[in-house]
C-alpha cells in the first residue's frame, strides 16, 4: 500500500519558478551540505528548482516549530547526521515544513523579501560537500544481470552465477573514508597488477580504470550492536538515497581479489551525489523489484516493494570532446535485492550501523546491453570498445576523461531527480 | 640501526613498586582511555605497573612542557586520537615527559602526595575504553603459516599460498564500527549457513565460532586522499600496537565469501586491547622478520627491521572451569608482512589514511601446532579437537566460553606487555 503524503501531490507549485525537467520541484526537496560566499560556514540546505534552501537561517528564526524538531537545532552542524540520527519521521518533518514554506499559496516566505535574499541562494554559485561524515561504507553485488554478465565473461557462460548468489545480498565492507563528493577529481590509482599469467607482477598506474554505476542509501536511525534489524522495519532506518560511482582498476583488482575480495583496486575513491534523496521523495516510484526463486529465507521476506523505478545515465566526456555523451542507461527498477534485504541481511549477524552508513547496491545493469552500468560489460571485456561521436573509442578510461552520472524519477509532469555525480581522471602521481 | 632512547632504558626504576613481571614497567608507558568512580569524565591515562597515570590532571597542570605539546592539551578528550594525530615525534615527547615524572629519582610527582592522590589510580579500579573512535579496520592476511594451514587445509595441501600471496600483504577492508574494547561480551552471531554441498542454506546461530590473534596498529599522523606512503616513512604514521581478537564464524564465512571476501562472518564483534604500546616502546625488540623470497616489489622493500618479538598467548575458559588455560603460544616475529609493507601497501593506491584507522596482522601462527593462532588451525579443521585438562573438549567456541589473548615483550629483568584482550560468547538472541 503506498504512502498518501501531501508533500509529494503532483499538483503542488512552488511560488519558485522551476522548470519540468529541473530535477528539485516541489515534490523532491533532497538535503544536502553546501558552502556560498555570502555564509562563514558550510550550511545544511533543501534544493528546489535552481536554488538552494539554506535551513540553517530557518532554523535559527524558528520556523522548524513541528513536535520533533522544535529546540533541536539539528541544522545547526555542516552534516545532515544530526536530523539522519532522529529517524524517518524527523525527515518527515522536516521536508513538510520545507514543502510548506516554498508552496505557492504560503505567503511566509514567499512575501518576506528579506527572508528570501537571506535564505535562498543560486544553486550555480554552491559547493557542496558530502552531506554527513560516511562512517562505514558497504558495497553490495545485488543486480542480478550484472552479476550474471561477470561470470559469463570470466567464469563460467553456461552457470554465470555463484552458489551463494540467488540466496542472499552478496556485499563487503569498502573504505568509507575513500568516499568524496561528486566534483572530487582523483589520481589514475596505482598498485600492483599481473600483465601476463606467466609474468611477474609489476607496479604501475591502473591500464583499466572503469566505473559502477550505483544507488546508494545513507542510515539514518541507527542500531545496538548485536541487534539484528528486521526486514519489515529496515526502511525506518534508511534516510534517503543517493547516486554512487564506484570507481573500480580491474588490473589491481583481478590480482589482488583472491580469497579476501576487492581491496586496493576499488577504496583508492569512491563518489556520490551530495543530494540525499528521502525515501518519503521516492515514495511515488516505488515498484516490484524482479521475483525472486528460490524464495529467500524468511529473514529475507519483504511484506513490501521496496525497489524504485529511477532512469539513470551515465556520459563521458574525453578532453577532445565539447560535451558529455551518454553511453549507458540503466534502471534501478531492475536490481534484486532491495534496499531493506540489504540492511536486514547486513545485521542478521549482530552487526551495528551507525548514523552516516552508506550502502551501495552494486553496478546497476539492465538486460540489454545499453544497460549495462560499466565498461566492463559495455565492452564485453573488451571484445567491444565504445565508439564516441568524435571517433574516438573507450575501453576503460584515459587520463582526462571525466565520467558523469545522473538520475530521475519521471512523475506525471514533474521529475523526483538525484542530480549528477562527476569525476574526472588525473594522471597517475609520478612517484620516481 | 636501533634506536637509542632514554626512557628505555632497562635499568630505569620509578618510584612506584612494580612487579617484573608486570606488563607496564617504566620501559612501557602505554596510552589508553579510561574511566574511574572518581572523575566525571572518561580520560587519557598511561599504565604503570597496578596503576592508571591521569594524563588529563598532568596536562591541567602545565606538566606537560615540550615543544610540541605544551599549550596543545591533547589529553583533554577522552580520546587518544589528538595525540596520536600529531605523528611520532609528539608521542615520543608525550612518553618522555610520563617517564621523567615516574623516575625514582624525580621529585615532582614523587614528593607531592596531593598530586600523587589526583593523578594515580589503581588499574584494578578502572573502566577501560577504546583508545579512540576506530575510523577505518583493515585486515591482513600476513603470517604464512596461516596462510599456508588454511590452504593445507581447504585447497591444495601441496601447494597451499594462492599465487598473489608472496607478492603483497593481502588483505580487505573490515568492519570499523564493530571494533569494541576488552571486556566487551557479544552474542554469538547468526546468518546464512550450507550446513551440506546439497542442502539449501539454513538461517541460524553459527556453529563454527572461531578466534584468530593478531597484532594490530592505530595510525597517528594521517595522509592525503591520493598520496601514497612510502615504505621508509611509514613507521612515522603508527602510534603503536595493540592486540586483536578477530572473531570468526567460519560457516558463516565459508558461504559467503566468494567473491567478495569475507563480511558478516567477521563485523559482529572484533576485539582490542584498551593499551596502546607505542613504537618507541617497542624498539629494543624489533627483529628481522622472515626472509622474503620472491624479493618484494620496490614499494615493498624496507630499510629497517620491523618486526616484533612479542610472545603471544590464548587462552580459554569454559564456564565449568575455574581459571583460564593456554591453548596456544604464537610469536609475532614470525609475521611475513611487517607494518611498514602493509601500510605502504594500503595506501600504494592512494587510499587515504586517518587517525584513528587501525590495521590488523591476520591471524598470527607459527610453524608449530602449538603456535597456531585460530582454532580451526589448532584443531586442523575440527579432526583433532583440543582436549582441556578439566576433560571437556573443543572444536570451536560454545556459549559461556571466555577467550583472553595477552602479549609482552621480555626485557633483561622487565616486560612490555599489551595487557590482554578478552570476551566471552554470550548465547545467540531469539528472534522467534
Amino acid at each position: 500500500m503506498p504512502l498518501t503524503l501531501p508533500e509529494n501531490d503532483p499538483t503542488l507549485t512552488s511560488f519558485l519558478t522551476i522548470a519540468a525537467d529541473s530535477p528539485f520541484p516541489i515534490q523532491n526537496l533532497p538535503f544536502a551540505v553546501f558552502s556560498h560566499a555570502s555564509r562563514d560556514t558550510a550550511h545544511v540546505g533543501v534544493a528546489i528548482g535552481d536554488w538552494v534552501l539554506d535551513l540553517t537561517v530557518l532554523e535559527a528564526k524558528g520556523y522548524f516549530a513541528g513536535p520533533l524538531l522544535a529546540g533541536k537545532f539539528v541544522f545547526a552542524d555542516a552534516s545532515l547526521a544530526p536530523l539522519m540520527a532522529m529517524g524517518r519521521l524527523a525527515a518527515r518533518e522536516a521536508r513538510a515544513t520545507v514543502s510548506q514554506l516554498l508552496q505557492e499559496s504560503v505567503s511566509t516566505l514567499r512575501d518576506n523579501t528579506e527572508l528570501r535574499q537571506q535564505a535562498l541562494v543560486s544553486r550555480a554559485e554552491v559547493s557542496m560537500h558530502l552531506p554527513c561524515e560516511i562512517t562505514a561504507f558497504t558495497d553490495f553485488y545485488s543486480s542480478k544481470e550484472h552479476a550474471s554478465n561477470l561470470g559469463k565473461m570470466f567464469r563460467n557462460a553456461d552457470n554465470p552465477l555463484l552458489p551463494n548468489w540467488l540466496h542472499m545480498p552478496v556485499a563487503y565492507d569498502g573504505r568509507a573514508r575513500s568516499v568524496v563528493v561528486s566534483g572530487t577529481d582523483f589520481y589514475r590509482p596505482q598498485g600492483q597488477i599481473k600483465t601476463a599469467d606467466d609474468a611477474p607482477p609489476i607496479h604501475s598506474p591502473s591500464q583499466k580504470l572503469d566505473v559502477e554505476i550505483e544507488v546508494g542509501f545513507l542510515i539514518g536511525q541507527p542500531s545496538q550492536f548485536g541487534q539484528p534489524i528486521s526486514v519489515n522495519s529496515a526502511a525506518e532506518h534508511v534516510f534517503g538515497l543517493t547516486l554512487v560511482n564506484d570507481w573500480s582498476a580491474r588490473d589491481i583488482q583481478k590480482w589482488e581479489y583472491v580469497p579476501l575480495g576487492p581491496f586496493l583496486g576499488k577504496n583508492f575513491c569512491t563518489s556520490i551525489s551530495p543530494w540525499v534523496v528521502t525515501l518519503d521523495a521516492l515514495e511515488p516510484f516505488r515498484v516490484a523489484g524482479p521475483s525472486q526463486e528460490p524464495e529467500p529465507l524468511s529473514y529475507l521476506q519483504n511484506s513490501r516493494d521496496w525497489n524504485f523505478n529511477i532512469e539513470l545515465a551515465i556520459t563521458l566526456q574525453t578532453k577532445s570532446m565539447t560535451q558529455p555523451e551518454v553511453i549507458a542507461t540503466p534502471n534501478a527498477k531492475t536490481i534484486y535485492w532491495d534496499c531493506c534485504q540489504e540492511l536486514a541481511h547486513h545485521t542478521v549477524n549482530g552487526c551495528p550501523m551507525q548514523t552516516g552508513d552508506l550502502f551501495a547496491s552494486g553496478t546497476v545493469s539492465g538486460a540489454d546491453a545499453n544497460t549495462y552500468g560499466s565498461l566492463i560489460e559495455l565492452t564485453w571485456a573488451g571484445q567491444q570498445p565504445i565508439q564516441l561521436s568524435n571517433g574516438e573509442q573507450r575501453v576503460f578510461l584515459q587520463d582526462g576523461d571525466t565520467v558523469t552520472m545522473s538520475g530521475y524519477c519521471q512523475g506525471h509532469g514533474y521529475r523526483v531527480g538525484f542530480g549528477e555525480v562527476t569525476g574526472t581522471v588525473l594522471p597517475a602521481i609520478d612517484l620516481s
